[in-house]
């Protein structure tokens, strides 16, 4: 099970959702970097349940403790163990679903493979498991933002359907993003797209969304021309998010559309240095970037866990009505936020310091 | 630079559009598997350039010579080597390039991170470079096929806005999708999509598309439920083909739009196993292999060099008027095709030999 | 910094000597092995200091606890994460070192490529690194014994000059090492090592010495034919073992001269397969297990830090006279014979995983 | 089967000792590195057989052909293949032993691990899979050279019981050691070891010895304190030589003998930085280079392949008298020598690039 990502900067997230915790190990952060655990607790606090009336009522405080490779304040160069203790389990809400394979879930292909089913709450597969994504990404950001004033700020652009107007991306800001509960910048698609989660919720359905992400400040030549591409590595990433179902970079999948005159970035003069007047490149270009900003999308699927009725049948292939208590998200977005943020960090982080050893 | 994908099927590429040929090392193919350089063969030649009015002129015979691993037409387990010498050179088609990198191609980007301009061609950026992912992917392809009778079909389903009503992912053939230049099953919508290509190519522009691939005969449990989703490392494979800008899988950006209980996909028995009525899943939940085919997208940029002038910068900020001379496809989709099926076989290869680890 | 160890089954480290705690995140460990707390705590006692008068008297019960990964006593195939908290921590025993790096140590070494001293202990160059190891690799040892029935014994067979009688590789057991507090099955020579230990400690000296290792049960056929040979493999997991000086396997050193007449290993029918009538190869031929007991040898250095007064000079070059005061083990080997079975059975557990890929 | 070695100075070897020809891919060499095929010529010529009357017989010129990577004798930072064709292939000598499985060699448990003989000449457990090592391996040397003046120079400093007095670690050189075709730089030694081999050679036999290496220049902070320490690596990486026994680094396995207070090496200011006193360490402290020359050995066991007659059993258990007919080395020691000298300079250019992301 590849519970490890980077090659350079690399991070192991461990824990279920109704064991004893949740974390992740750092391997790989450089030394003297000054590190507090409130820097990390800021960007699990927006992660974490329970925050309004669009995320789950589960109840964690998500307090993360720093095991090791911090001393007086600073790195150590040696492993970074951060550990988040789990508050609220019910084990019980989960008792029927040894039975019932949920839908759309992992539940099937999990108890397929691995003969065991994570008795309650999914396991690795459920979305606590980004607990130890934010954690080590908030070390991440840490780093780029101290070593290269990197900002990596993501937002909800959709959610069902309702788009919102897209912020300017050299100036949206998190806490323009965390204004409202859906984490959209634009007010009025926010009240649009908060209606729409509410209702969902009522009803004991979800509903989907896109998040996209802008990353700010990134040098000119991170990531490497073959399967190495920032582009590649950020998909690979993005795509490892539990509910992801589709990423693009830049124009993304309107660049299918157009013709390459239309869709090349002319090269400018900009104060000295080489830039680009348009940006659909999504400041990649040959899978390195290329100086501009970075912008990316992650679609999510709408929760596969619902109170609604789903028609299915059981592992003995018994057909049942399924309609699944306990606490759920009807919208991840919002909570997505901040582990797009966390992924793309850690990418960013992995880059930099691969980029040192080319030259 | 990272040149090797895979953890336990490895393979790495090498070689320069203009440098003494390209090739592939596969490391990690089982041993007693029955190869033949004619089943690569028949993948570089869906590749190669020169087979049709959508494609470059510049001609390659791209002959593969299998230089290790394989005895008497029996792999050895030991790295098969595969090289394909280069034939058309032609270096003096670029020497403008060295002064000016072209809009959204990686000459600005590679330039200033290796300090080298790869001469001519693009070197590792240029779309030569798929070469060596076609042979190795033809090798991943036959291990599939022989271990678990998997087919893989990719074909173009969108160019330039021109959209191919869906084939049945159950039944689409390599041949119905050879059947035109442009590889799309569907004859009407391959007669536009070649003549948008003839006529953007005439104006010396280019446009982009998407290519659709299936994956059929994938067991139930291959993909981790974490870092290494199936959906995750399809995703960074594909968005590493050159000039690819998105990736989505199943249901994909759509579901962004959608509800729970319209979305998920119900389970019901298939002859006796468990399988989904529906297939927004697109094969892979939880990361891992459903036993329904898998369906995922890439969308692709039109080409980035263009006869067709441009108004830029030089390396040094003067602004000029670009119009690339040079043999350039204009439209990168048809011979996209095989690169797609490459990838994602090299990908469920190493997830097949990966998930005979995890019992 | 590598925390990390293995391909499939990795291990990776974390902790520093006066930190939280130390411990060990295990990702690729197969689901449904039965696993309790007390088969690790185990070997974490036979690591642990205190034991006796030849080791440390620094106190730690280093008890372990599962974070994740096991439920219901059942491994779930994803990471298992091992904490042991530190208690008996006394960073002001090391206040004097930030100014002298002790001769033969990592202080120097580590201060200059970190900029960091890990404070106290020696950060990740502390024996008690060795925690993580000893921890994980009880659960590599359970899994090879549940699936393979191997067993992994390892004794120590010199210290400071003083040689054991070889025992029977195919009967060692670990009750007979464990029957004094050198873990030296020959009595005899055991009790002339502990004498030279205590006077060495009783001196402020420390002796080196040597640990002898069989790993019965493997099978034919582990291990790869090149970079990924099972001695090649064993070679970098015993040297990474904090004062390991050397390594060999079967002949060793001794085969440099000898014939090759005199040192091949004829093979002969055993119970109807084929073995081999000596077993100078230590159970690896061509880097691959062939059915006979791996036979392995670690050299330790004699401790480097000790009480006696040594002349050297500070960071700033100034001459010193160096005498630590602290709680240091006067010899190491007792102690290493857990840590040298650990860092076996983790490179066999991997050999075993990827070996299951090969076929 | 890995056949890659490296994190960031990757290389992945080929080729099988009766196919068309042997290789290597370097992925991970910086761009702009001048490089000449020479440069890679004079160590195959090294390790070339056929050079004297103490290496086999058979006769390969050798010729690499640098197929990517570089252009115009500059390193492109792309891949660099290099292929040597086969030219002396006697795939008939090998007739007989698919039969028979010769004692102490790799025939056995290559054929049951992968099911198939590799056809002649062992397939990858042939020594002529070291050629690939050695063509990287002169690469790395000259990254090396060109950075940090790093000298690596092995000598051949035992053979089958004749030990040649040491040389000065800071002056030995090449030349001397190619002085006499043992690769001795104690001449007397040199003649004695040469009698040696040739009396063993006659008589059909083989014999084993040692090889001493000198890394010179090699800076501080090299290498990493827990699974990546550089003596780790080093081990690694000479226990995967073929016919490697044994591994020591500094005072190595008479370590064992000695007490702390003899074994420590003092620190001393050194022209204005801190040096050690001694050299017991081998340059290596807590598993960091500390800028000393770092020293090892590796001990080769006598060739397994011999003409004199030995009684064993074939495939079947049958006993056969067996006595290898072909071109065997009487002594690996003298072509040890360059494959020595190529995987220290693989594993030093390595963390060369990993140091670079460490600070």
């Amino acid at each position: 099970m590849r519970n490890t990502i980077g090659t350079v900067f690399c991070v192991t997230t461990f824990g279920e959702s109704h064991g004893a915790g949740v974390g992740a190990v750092i391997d790989g952060c450089p030394a003297n970097l000054p590190l507090q655990a409130d820097l990390i607790q800021m960007q699990l606090d927006r992660r974490r349940p329970g925050q309004s009336s669009v995320t789950t009522r589960r109840e964690e405080a998500d307090r993360v403790e720093i095991l090791s490779g911090v001393e007086q304040g600073i790195t150590l160069g040696s492993p970074i163990a951060l550990l988040v203790r789990n508050q609220d389990m019910r084990p019980g809400d989960y008792a029927r679903l040894r039975d019932i394979p949920r839908p759309s879930h992992a539940d099937f292909t999990y108890r397929t493979k691995y003969g065991v089913s994570a008795g309650s709450g999914g396991g690795r597969s459920s979305a606590r498991e980004t607990v130890g994504r934010v954690a080590a990404g908030a070390v991440a950001q840490h780093l780029l933002q101290v070593r290269h004033s990197i900002e990596v700020v993501a937002w909800v652009s959709m959610i069902g359907g309702v788009t919102a107007a897209p912020p300017d991306p050299l100036l949206v800001t998190r806490a323009a993003v965390d204004a409202n509960p859906v984490r959209c910048p634009d007010a009025e698609a926010a009240r649009r797209m908060q209606e729409l989660v509410e209702s969902a919720g009522a009803e004991g359905d979800s509903v989907g969304g896109i998040v996209t992400c802008v990353c700010r400040g990134v040098p000119v030549g991170w990531g490497e021309p073959v399967f190495g591409k920032a582009n590649a590595r950020l998909a690979g990433a993005m795509m490892s998010i539990p509910a992801a179902k589709g990423f693009d970079v830049g124009s993304g999948f309107a660049a299918a559309a157009m013709r390459g005159s239309a869709h090349n970035d002319p090269f400018i003069l900009k104060g000295g240095h080489l830039g680009t007047a348009t940006n659909r490149s999504g400041g990649i270009q040959g899978g390195i970037t290329n100086g501009e900003p970075m912008v990316f999308r992650v679609a999510f699927k709408p929760t596969a866990t619902i109170r609604k009725e789903q028609q299915t049948v059981d592992f003995n292939g018994n057909p049942v009505v399924l309609g699944v208590q306990g606490r759920h998200d009807p919208c991840v977005l919002p909570r997505a936020v901040p582990v797009v943020e966390a992924m793309a960090a850690l990418v960013l982080a992995d880059l930099m310091l691969l980029g040192e050893t080319a030259g």
